[in-house]
């Protein structure tokens, strides 16, 4: 059975501008390959009202899961939730478990929970939350996506509640060589290995060393037994 | 006259599976920015001829241009030049000055230009090659799309040579103030001020310093006496 599949959004001006460079899309890229789960598309939009909710709808009929990353805070540039309630032409409003989170997060603290601060319970219909033990403030899966803070280390934690409750596939395994030639000596064996283990995939990274060109050949694959026949393969071909 | 805008697609199973972490991304972003062309969209797909073909049409027809990272390389995975041909239904054959540029680089190195290497002189009709000083192969642009290396040295050597070629806007100015209240504190403020200075945009990033919450709250504009002018009423309601 194939893997399930997913896709990634990540909402912000900030990653678009140049100002802040993602970390989340390559973190979810390898917690999802350990798990099973195929990250097949990501997707970088603004905080746009109808950039989101066309990307929320695309994507999350395209695949089996959608992760979003970012655009839950308090401030009028955070406008995930509400286009995400529209691309499913759900309600969305404060809701009374996430009010009840936030205030007696903000009680301990003795902060106020202000309007911009209610914002932040504001919840679609039908989704269930997410739970944020750094900063309280929940994040929600609806239907098929799961919408996750943009800050790493929440976005980290969020995502380690949520796994646990999907359904992962065979964790892709992968073996590299390090070829010390340059990718043009490699590509023609490669390219052969690669039509007769055709249900392995084949990359080629080329990279430099001391002025020396050569390649990172990864061969991946969900059947170990296979992966090695192919990486001994590769290994004869090319002796050190 | 609003500036001109752009959408970026790398291209590659090794971003998706979280082997390699892309950097193309966070400097085109940055590099754009300066130079006044608004980045507003970003894709991720895989080695897969039709998730590129679709992503190159949907993005070429939708910004005044698109700049792509990756799959230009000699190996069989190696599927950007073919697919971004396909999208403009353009054929796609080895070119003479293509070829000449990868003839005299592997001659001076007493390499074969074998069949994997002439790969890399697949150029789609009526492109314009990119200079690539570090690895000869070159990049090209077809209509409004720049295609581009994926390592990132070479991609920020073709992008400076692309870049002087192109009309450019008002570059973005910004000014940043690091107001250590939490979010929600500065969330009203904030977006009282983005109302009444709707001609700039206003971003608010949440941080925590020494345990204590705090967000930078960014300003950005092409008119600099204006940014300056929402920046001193920021500075006047959260003085420190």
């Amino acid at each position: 059975m194939p893997n399930p599949t997913a896709a990634m959004l990540v909402i912000g001006d900030e990653i678009l501008s140049g100002r802040t460079r993602d970390a989340n899309m390559h973190y979810l890229a390898k917690e999802l390959t350990n798990f099973g789960i195929d990250l097949k598309e990501v997707r970088v939009v603004s905080d746009d009202a109808d950039a989101i909710t066309e990307a929320v709808k695309t994507l999350s009929s395209a695949y089996d899961h959608l992760f979003t990353s970012g655009g839950i805070g308090p401030t009028h540039d955070d406008i995930t939730a509400d286009n995400v309630a529209r691309a499913f032409g759900k309600n969305i409003d404060v809701r009374d478990d996430a009010r009840a989170i936030l205030q007696a997060h903000y009680d301990r603290q003795g902060i106020e929970l202000n309007k911009a601060r209610l914002r932040m319970a504001r919840i679609p219909e039908g989704a269930t939350l997410i739970d944020n033990p750094i900063s309280a403030a929940p994040g929600f899966t609806l239907e098929n996506v799961h919408v996750m803070a943009g800050v790493p280390k929440i976005f980290e934690t969020m995502l380690a509640s949520i796994l646990p409750t999907l359904t992962g596939g065979a964790p892709i395994l992968s073996q590299s060589l390090a070829i010390m030639r340059g990718e043009g000596d490699i590509a023609g064996p490669v390219r052969d290995l690669s039509e007769r283990y055709s249900d392995l995939s084949f990359g080629s990274y080329p990279f430099q060393r001391n002025g020396v060109f050569g390649a990172q050949v990864v061969i991946r694959g969900s059947d170990g037994a296979r992966v090695d026949a192919a990486m001994s393969e590769l290994c004869k071909a090319f002796p050190e």
